[in-house]
């Protein structure tokens, strides 16, 4: 038997390893979050990469995912096996061809991050809006927590899809799983093919349409006859949630994880329970679990199979001393009494279990963070005589008076795990040296490993968050980081902008690139971070980075400098052993581009371990000037109250009431004159002297902030002596004076001073 | 006040005129059965008909039902009233733009004649899969159960939707309602405007992008903002129901016809109560007004409002005497534990009412026919202790056991109701004469007068039944005629192959087409026949109306003859009257084509009724033959036990195994070699002695059942003397003979003389 590899990949990663090893034809089309399953089974193929049986999956990428579902319906009718892989719109698109490939009965898995379908306004983010929206299909629908159930699900789903002939949508949540890099333990090609039983493979290729045996399938049927027939597959659905269990049981007998249709996790004598699937159902378990530490009766139940629904695996699954249950959708359906899982939990319940109190309630929309705070919430909740219903959580809705109070304070995260957080500028290469580092922690150390990274829209010159964890414990934390032992900021104007230390925990390490030394920065810190510091005893390192990268030849790369200076501060590894795994990362990645290139990181490694300085912190606050507001107090109210809290990354913070006005979608128009990034390393200077008055610059500048202008030379009487002015060298403007300026908010725009 | 008048017209027909009516811009893409709503409202604005503001609405036609809804969100942002017509798939390819048109909480409303959506197999009839695939959407679902309501929810629909701001799908049954041809009372352009609040029209042009008054809608938003702006949406969704009722009770004051969100029709002490929506619940009302007349304590909810869901309505609808209720859903979702309505009632009930005992089932998928006797049944099974959950009725499903038996003999049928049933074949002009027929009926008489057309899928030369029922009372029932006063069969070869009398009532009448006359008749009929005829007390009358047709320079079309013997024989019209009618009908429908045409009518009318005649039954039955068996006995067995029944209109009474081997939607290939369809008027026969062999009808018969062969005289030696055979002309085959022969299935499949 190989030997099973820890490997520290992410969400879609692993869905598409055991989707690429266990297909034939693979029909993609890009959509977020979704579009690297496509890419990776793209490049495996291109590479050779073959499945269990040996031959590689052909990777066609269509016109559409209406294109992609037609090709996969076609390639599984001629005998097959195929997959495809999409999310939000692009699984609406399926939608026809899944009532078809599913009325056919035939086996195939589609897998899906599940992402928001867009309504009042777009969001790649995530959560079961799409899935939802697929689930009258006849298509059996089975959910993945995590990155290791992204792998393992992908391959029961397949599994189960060949025994049961129900296809399958299996889906894990957008981002959050599908961009989490986490360590799994990956599954081998053994492993798929003791799962996959070549006789059902046999059996779906003989269920092919060829004209060496002639049948007809896509027939047109009448009142007479088509209701026979719909209830004549009723026995496929019947014994689907059977195989399914019995995919599972035979992953744990090969594997040895062991799953359920519904799994449920807490005290055996709970009252309490929370029901949900997705990522959400680990965080829910890791409340649980703290929870009961505490004595409380709690408990939570994981939706692996949502379709086929089998209320008699969840009536067996919920113990019997359960009083009170709280049902979280990951969706919204407007005008529905109440969201999907709770009707199907509801009509379960009151048939199984009548009196057992159910409320249902809505959490985590297009990505809204999750947290333990939310699921303790959620839980209290049901301790009440009278809990809300509907509810929703993680929110303040101030207008329809929904939503649950929580503790944001409330953490559940294990004192042993540790907790990074690195607040980057979109292309800076913060995100990249930050998998980078979670990769070297999780294949050079024997700990669990989580790499999670937020972006915003904005992506080059955007915000970007990271969020590192890791630790000797099973890491099933699927929220953000709120209380940080490690928090590094690679952009000095942030310290103005963003609350950087607001999730620091206390006694925690701050790492801050800086043009200011360790005796000067102080007093560049506004007072709010400086008294957090003092406040919080944090412990303050500071690195030219821009500079070390600027003299050992990177450029403005300052990637290598941060995460060389991360690994020196937090002592994850002896220092030694984090420099050499620093060293070997760069020869792996740059070992192709020749050896000067790896040398100069090398050098650049070396020099920053010698720049790296720690900052004494003084005992009270010292600064003259604080924060800046995101947006001048001269602002229109819309951008003060509703955009500023946005810019300054805290737009969780807005109530229902507050984005009211919003309501349809529709926004003010010319709002982004009142925001100042403010994240040019260099201001563009006009130099009279040089300036030949060619008016190019004019004419190129994307944001057409550069102005020029030729004047009378009496309107310069009383100008500031900082106003530039030349003569004018056109003989048609003899006499007058020229003067090229720039302004406006995207004039400092510019991240890289070799364009600004 | 303009009158109202009494209008014969199809579902279709009525919906498209309210939204003509009330909108601007209508974009379409035909399928069916929606596609006549199109294709009215391209007429009426290409007629240069106005809609209540005196403009012209601008019908689109665009390249799919995604070109459709994307056009409509386009013209709707702009701040157009817009409408579109769909069903099926054409439904499920709007859903991405649906959630859009919804999240923005946008007017309009959408008029879908629900059609199945094809799975194992395509239909083109209808149940409620299309609508309920997109009930998560965010738009309202109103259902109309009858050709009356279709015209006047899409008024209060459209008024609905402007006051509530939440869109609108408004649908009725295809077929059963779309295509049914039904007296109502047509709405005025008054009406309208009563309805149609213009302060409404202008906040809705208010909020159109315009560079006029810039504003962005079609954001992307992120995860701190996404959920807070959906729930701002909430209040909206609450309200609609409110504004929904408000315009049903503005439409009473206005109209007088009054609605609710749930209508109850039964006994105020029911016991017993059935909950559905569309045409069905109009069965419903009339089994239950029959149930009640003996006592029974029943009642039936009609669902209006099925999205968004009022619970609270719902509740206040139902009798507090209800002990046990039934959901009936027109829709199936394979691995769901129950379907949508059924969900819904449950988890309100399960608050509201938790001592109501529910079950739910299935009914009338694909059109499948949904009787009284069906109602009672599922009304009937409330009454056990353990009734079956959940159920399918219509069907027998000897496999999963899930159908509740109906005794098929129970009708509701009002006797002052009279019931016609008319045989045709597809193209033979038929259903054009019954839609006349019926149209008389309804103008010209106080009459309340419904058509119902069923084809099957051959479409020229497919079986067609033609239902007509008319009387002094208030139609509802919208299924197909069991208990016929009067059935013409209008193709001579039927009485071998189809059971023309199973319907006929005991004393009804039947008018058979016939080349033999009324002396030469009666040996020509099967036994079966024969003895229907005397069992039942039958009036018998037979034209040859080929030859009244022929005679008249009518050629092969009979409709004329058929539909005026119709008049004369069932009295409906003093005879004198009816013939009046239909020569009015006659001079409306070809008076622009020349007083000949007409005149050739009008002598067609004449000779028919001189050409009619009773035939005198005998007291035995005297036939030498039987009725033919669809597929002859050699047949392979699939053949024989599914498509027989099929071929011989008795498809309906195979049961879920019976048809289970194609559960999947497989067929074998070549079956339709056994299928005789024997519709020929006349036979081609070959000519030797004319024939110059030139092989041109082995070549261009579209069959390639004819074929000629060149061949040595001597195989001659023995040939039957109906062998025909010529010289050969060809020189390269001088003393050879040549044959041309016909035969194979398709070879009687000629209608029409001239081309057979």
């Amino acid at each position: 038997m190989t030997e099973r590899h820890r490997v520290m990949i992410d969400g879609n990663e692993a869905a598409a390893y055991s989707a690429h090893l266990t297909n034939e034809v693979i029909a993609i089309y890009p959509i977020t979050p979704s579009s690297n399953m496509g890419e990776w089974a793209d490049q495996w193929s291109s590479e050779g990469r073959t499945n269990i049986w040996g031959t590689v999956p052909s990777v066609v990428e269509m016109q559409s995912e209406g294109g992609a579902a037609g090709a996969l319906h076609g390639a599984l009718q001629a005998g097959s096996l195929g997959t495809t892989f999409t999310a939000s719109q692009g699984l609406l698109l399926m939608i026809p061809n899944m009532y078809k490939i599913a009325g056919e009965l035939t086996s195939t898995v589609i897998h899906v991050a599940a992402r928001t379908v867009a309504s009042h306004a777009l969001s790649i983010f995530g959560d079961h809006g799409d899935v939802m929206a697929v689930r009258q299909t006849g298509f059996a629908l089975l959910a993945s927590g995590s990155v290791q159930e992204a792998m393992d699900m992908a391959l029961i789903a397949q599994t189960a899809t060949l025994s049961s002939r129900v296809p399958f949508v299996h889906f894990f949540d957008g981002f959050r799983t599908s961009h989490e890099v986490a360590k799994v333990e990956q599954l081998t090609a053994e492993d798929a093919r003791a799962m996959i039983d070549d006789g059902l493979v046999q059996a779906h290729r003989e269920r092919a349409l060829t004209p060496d045996r002639p049948r007809i399938r896509g027939t047109a049927q009448n009142p007479d006859y088509y209701f026979q027939a719909r209830e004549a597959s009723n026995p496929w659905y019947e014994a689907c949630p059977g195989h399914v269990q019995a995919a599972m049981d035979r992953f744990a007998s090969v594997v040895g994880r062991s799953y359920h249709l519904f799994d449920y996790v807490g005290a055996s004598d709970a009252e309490r329970v929370v029901i949900l699937m997705g990522s959400g159902a680990e965080t829910a378990h890791e409340t649980v679990e703290h929870l009961m530490k505490a004595g409380e009766k709690v408990g939570v139940v994981k939706v692996r199979l949502y379709r086929p629904f089998s209320a008699t695996h969840l009536l067996a699954a919920l113990p019997s001393s359960v009083r009170s249950v709280a049902v979280l959708d990951r969706t919204k359906e407007p005008g529905s009494q109440g969201e999907p899982l709770y009707l199907d939990v509801k009509a379960a319940l009151s048939d199984g279990r009548p009196s057992v109190r159910l409320i249902g309630g809505r959490y985590g929309l297009s990505s809204k963070d999750f947290t333990p705070a939310m699921v303790k919430a959620v839980l209290d909740e049901l301790k009440k005589e009278q809990p809300q219903q509907p509810f929703v959580v993680g929110i303040d809705d101030d207008q329809t008076h929904l939503s649950l109070a929580y503790d944001s304070a409330y953490s559940t995260e294990d004192e042993k795990t540790v907790r990074c957080l690195f607040w980057g500028i979109g292309s800076d290469g913060t995100v990249g040296a930050n998998k980078n580092s979670i990769k070297i922690i999780g294949d050079d150390t024997d700990n669990y490993a989580q790499g999670y990274f937020v972006y915003d829209s904005k992506k080059s010159g955007g915000l970007t968050v990271s969020h590192l964890r890791f630790g000797p414990k099973e890491l099933r934390s699927s929220y953000l980081i709120g209380q940080a032992n490690f928090i590094a900021c690679h952009v000095f104007t942030y310290v103005e902008k963003y609350r950087l230390l607001a999730q620091a925990a206390s006694g925690s390490t701050f790492l801050l690139n800086s043009i200011y030394g360790p005796e000067d920065v102080w007093d560049r810190l506004p007072r709010e971070l400086q008294k957090e510091i003092i406040d919080k005893q944090i412990r303050f390192y500071v690195i030219d980075a821009y500079k070390v990268a600027h003299e050992t030849g990177m450029g403005v790369r300052i990637n290598t400098v941060m995460q060389t200076c991360f690994f020196a501060i937090s002592g994850i590894l002896p220092q030694d052993e984090a420099i050499e795994a620093i060293k070997r990362s760069i020869k792996k990645t740059y070992g192709n581009k020749g050896e000067a290139i790896v040398k100069k990181n090398y050098a650049c490694v070396d020099a920053s371990v010698a720049n790296l300085h720690e900052v004494k912190i003084p005992k009270e606050v010292t600064s003259a000037f604080a924060m800046k507001p995101a947006v001048p107090a001269e602002a229109p109210e819309f951008v003060r109250t509703v955009l500023g809290p946005m810019l300054a990354n805290e737009g969780d913070s807005l109530t229902v009431k507050d984005v009211a006005l919003t309501a349809d979608g529709t926004f003010p128009t010319g709002t982004t004159q009142w925001e100042k990034r403010n994240i040019a390393m260099e201001i563009p200077q006009w130099d009279p002297e040089t300036c030949i008055q060619c008016g190019k610059c004019v004419l190129v500048c994307p944001h057409a902030v550069i102005r020029s202008k030729v004047y009378d030379g009496t309107l310069l009487e009383g100008a500031p002596a900082t106003f530039k002015s030349a003569e004018a060298k056109w003989p048609a403007f003899k006499d007058k004076k020229y003067t090229v300026q720039y302004g406006g908010p995207h004039c400092q725009d510019h991240l890289r001073p070799e364009v600004s």
